[in-house]
């Protein structure tokens, strides 16, 4: 939600300079690749970063008869980062928006690739935040290279499908191997939605049974509201950046890929749906905290005005026969004592009957 | 509204993956056939349910001169579902569609079927809840196939309308069941109106007769809150599918039924206007709860403000003479007890008149 | 506002199934009869309903050289209603629209006539309500009926122009006479805004002269509210309605009344206008209405505090000097009792400076 | 804002029907007209109105090789209105928009001439309100007609231009002039923001600075609001009345003056920005009073509090001294009194103590 | 936001008379002039700036092969600015817009020049307000020129990497100098961002940790609402604008100078994302900020109530038995003081045990 702090050191720039504004400043990069088609599959950890970028990416990506996915954690050594561009003959401006993490979700359409920048989602359960982290894809005949922020990411089931061939990912181009990556970055939207629900229906029953004084309400409401937006961010320009996929004339998305991509933009109109829904939901809260506190407050008064609104004509009566005046007739009676009680008890009576008829008792 | 919570275990499964997540997970599958043109009709209850799908199935949706609609209850049996598939010939994710019941009412037309989900709505009367259920229906040349997640269902009178050859549905093709089918759910939603009507109406009336106790009011406009959500949830994606069924150009949907399915888009724009309505005045009433309860506590406020701005003064004075110096001149008075009665009534008459002119009494 | 309680009734029916679903059900069928040209005009009450309708009324409506006017008011004979649609060949749907008098307002076109429903507002001054009732159009080539719900309606003008061959009426075609009827309709939408406007001015100048007791603010501004709903779905539907009424290729309506058309349409565009402007007056006069409940209850506030400060010390000073100790300095001093009265005065004088200061005297 | 009251005199009135709905019915008719070329200007003062009108308007408007300005102040005069309709073969509908001064601004283009409708908003100082008249355009060949409300009107720096041969006016054709009188108009709902821009920004300062008590806020917000709404209602239609005016294809809009059309559109968009921004100003203010309203309460509920909580336990000690009861020890102290000076001095300290904490001192 | 006072003045001037509206009308102009190419760069600070204007001025723009970039800062001398105007052969309306500094942003394209205004803001720390400047351009076949209203601008950057040849600016022709000045702009709207970020993160925590009161916080959430309506009002029509170049068929924005426009873009779109989050975050802090006084009101109503609750009655018991009555039996109990006390811990104790199940405790 907010810019990031560092977005301010790259005003005035060069426009493709590069400089990586995320917050993981020191995070090694880290590269995998794997290369697969219907009987082969392997898998490299590469160490020689350099040497791969420079002598063997190129090669490795446009292996015929093969798909090659090249994932690339940590975006914080410029250098490599450069070479990459060089071997791929990125555009500058391309190279730029892969390390200014503040993108909106976008496609762009080159001639023989298509760039993709979108945010995973992640929620932090202690923290109680929702974690953002750039993903940009390049997506080219027989390659995906994805890069992101850090260690760490949802892709896990794809690995284990490429690695064991199960369903119809090893039997399918580059452009199957991005759906299943997006559609594993969508699916986890829901579950940023889950936590809101519970959240937000959990916060719902405690202010109803009116048990408030162990949790800072407005704290937690302000708080879903960030998320809330946090996950309107991600998702509203992420419709458009798929819609623009589907209907990309580059040839780099198969007719076959077009459909399951419909089925991720389904996905991404339900979280829509859904975070406008629990957007109500938690505006609603805000209301019900409010009536609630005035309700209590009701209360409060209530009682302070019956206690006092009892107590004050009694204390004016003992006050008044506690005076010390020599000629003063009640006091000598014999029953002047029982007198007044009596005086009191009237009171009392009258004032119950009062707040009976007010409805107050 | 909540994305329901065993969608988390979808996430990361190969799409097409059959997990069917509704709540209902072991109601056992229990599938009707009914076939009919002018002359005839015939009702089964299929007992040997995979004998049927794999054997039967084909045969029976496409015998020529007759309509046949098979009705599927309870979709927890993954393996009957997937030869379902099989048996039709459909889209994997056509069936993960059906069996992920968090669906946007959506239309999708293929070439020789169409598919329509929608959202089927029930009041519970004891709850004071909405149950949702998605309905699927793929449609045919001469077949309609639904399904549903429980027993119990809408369509009774479509099912009386076939066996006793009412109106004009025996004498048309299988759109036109499909489209009694969906009237059948849009004029449900209105029996959902009603009791929102009901319900708002009810509340309006106990909060302007400010009889606020017995009743937790926000709770209430929250539940009304969540109603309304669901029902704008069902309906707003409903417009576009009934738009692109009506303007598909498959061939399966007649001319004639083209007019009766607008009849239908008119009922879902006359239950969005309705809606409206009522989100507004669910609105207002929070509204007009937190003036009442601001006006409750100034009432409050002016008994005990009246209450103690009267009493305060005179305790004051008997507390006056109730000190005890040797020489305070008051005290030895003859007429000393009555000159403070003096004293007090003319306070609480200045007061009387003070509080007449401020209009609090 | 309100779907009518009786349209649950109609839940299940068979499309096209005639059920008059208004509250007057018992409202006698009354038919009037008018035929007019340039030259001649007559005008029946048609008695005789049943033979009128099968067996005169198409040659009464095909008259050549006249136009023809029938007027129904009263929909719940149902037979009659359907000898009524078997006379014109209307659509079963068309048929059942007009008696199902929840319609949204709108205008379908066929081959040889229009059907047109909206909604025809009057304003109770008594129960300080609108009054909805539905008015249905089938324009001909030759010919317009009417259909009423009740007795009473605001086409009293357009009778006596006929009658009396006043303007150009007598003088154009159907479409003109039909172009009359709406006008009427959308002019007596001005007089519900007259109203409105006159009651959101005197609630409006009320609150702002905080003379709130006598009148149940949120209940009137929940009314207006009620009321402006009202408006608005009568009259935005009526937009697009009356584009497509204009638009139609039908060759009903003539290119000259397509211009008269246009000037209701102004007229709806002005009551919208006009609708959303007291809507936004009346949601403001909630916002002022709550300032004024606040600002009052600081005013009773302050004056409690005021004297509960000034007396709370007061009191303190006199009890103490009531105490009984043996031992009491001041009690025994001669001008001890001036004294106490001396420290009184001090403590007013200084509480007074203070209030003074926070500016609350 | 509201609905002029007579309007409802005109329901029911034949279509074409001339009623002047406005608010100065008795404003006796005005008429002055202009003619010039580059080379001269006549300019007279027309006295004998309904001459002038039926033998030398049409004369008078079509002189070759000038244009003609024709201003009309006041139009109560029904009768003269309609010569005009009949001298210039106005539409009916046309010459009705004129006279029913409640019209949206509009335009509409016929064979050879265009009318254009608008509001005129002029600030009224004393009544703090904004003045509304409707000023009405035909703009033919080689005139501009323009009938206003009342005398008093922002075409003066026009007039000037015309007399003393400013800029280009004299060298161009009846669109200029057109444009010319458009843009006086719209430049002075610049002095109309101006206007609020100040009361806003005063009644914020005052706000701020908590100095609340000698202003009514709440009836200065809903002052400002309707002030906005009017600005509102007089600019958003203008908006596709000048864009229709920019794009029709009558030949009568010279190419060079559609450029300062654009102009003018500029300048409305610019109002229509500002007045979103007031809006939002406005809205924000009546939470900013209410904040305020809130926070004072606050303030003297804190002052009673304490000084209640001060005092309550004190009186509470020296009436327990003040008790007759024949065995009380601390009574026949020697430092009795001293000893209850004590208890109440720690008993204040503690308190003391206690408010720091709450930094509530 | 507010639109400027002196625009007043301009109000019925001729349309394209030069009226400078802005605040600093005495600010001396200020004029240099850069010429480059990938071989030369000159730079010039113009002294005799009226002979430059009329004399070099085409010249000077028009060299062949080479860029000319002339800035002008300081508005207010109107010979000089229509000197310019005619050296250029401006259309009158662009110099007027140029100097009527309250233009919304947008881009008039001209047969040989654009013409593109916005604006430029930043941040003044001390004042915690947004400064706002109209920013003009006019970008011909080899030249820019730009306007400011004052010294100081943000494209210190861009005259360093002409000097310096740093990246591909003097390789590059005018369209690339543009768009290297609107990117400059673009990029500081986010240092205003960054501020708004920590303001709001800053109030918010000190909302939410209720240390209220040395801050007026209505007037900061107000001025943050005004910042976030400038920059709103800077950025939304900049959308608009820039499309429009983008889709100019001048010649004269290179085509691969339009892929870099839609990285400005993209920026905007992202302020705007981000500008839309802060408002909603704006307006939930007004919303915390009231929930959190009146909850502080509750907790110290509580308090109130407690300590009169748990005083009053033992000042009533107290004051009983200071009663004066000849024949009060208690008086004289050995155990009579005892008793007061026993009587009052009862109700001390009592009160506590119904506090606590209030949970007051």
């Amino acid at each position: 939600m907010e810019p990031d702090h560092k977005i301010g050191e790259k005003v005035g720039l060069l426009p493709g300079s590069l400089v990586y504004v995320g917050e993981n400043n020191n995070v090694p990069t880290h590269i995998t690749a794997m290369q697969y088609n219907k009987m082969n599959f392997t898998e490299r950890n590469i160490k020689e970063k350099d040497f791969f970028i420079r002598e063997e990416l190129r090669h490795f990506l446009h292996t015929k008869g093969k798909v090659g996915w090249v994932n690339v954690n940590g975006l914080s050594d410029i250098i490599l980062m450069r070479s990459f561009g060089d071997s791929l003959r990125l555009d500058p401006l391309v190279l730029e928006d892969i390390l200014n993490t503040q993108q909106r979700p976008k496609v762009e359409v080159f001639s023989d690739h298509i760039f993709f920048v979108l945010r995973m989602l992640s929620y932090d359960q202690e923290k109680e935040e929702v974690n953002v982290e750039q993903v940009s894809f390049i997506l080219g005949n027989s390659f995906v290279i994805s890069f992101q922020e850090r260690e760490g990411d949802v892709f896990e089931m794809v690995r284990v499908r490429l690695r064991k061939k199960w369903g119809n990912l090893r039997f399918r181009g580059s452009d199957y191997l991005l759906y299943s990556l997006l559609d594993m970055i969508v699916d986890n939207y829901f579950l940023i939605l889950e936590c809101l629900s519970h959240k937000v229906a959990q916060m719902e029953e405690r202010i109803l049974s009116e048990n408030l004084d162990d949790q800072n309400v407005p704290a937690i409401i302000q708080k879903n509201k960030k998320i809330i937006l946090t996950v309107q961010q991600a998702v509203y320009p992420l419709r458009e950046a798929i819609n623009k996929l589907q209907r990309n004339e580059s040839g780099l998305i198969d007719e076959r890929t077009v459909k399951f991509l419909s089925d991720v933009q389904d996905h991404t109109l339900q979280v829509t749906d859904n975070i406008e829904s629990f957007r109500d939901m938690n505006t609603g809260l805000q209301d019900v905290y409010l009536s609630t506190l005035s309700n209590n407050l009701n209360q409060v008064m209530k009682i302070l005005t019956i206690i006092s609104t009892i107590f004050i004509p009694l204390t004016f009566i003992v006050g008044l026969y506690g005076m010390n005046f020599k000629y003063m007739p009640e006091i000598g009676w014999k029953y002047g004592y029982l007198f007044s009680w009596g005086l009191m008890v009237t009171v009392v009576i009258t004032l119950f009957v009062f707040f009976k008829r007010k409805r107050w008792l």
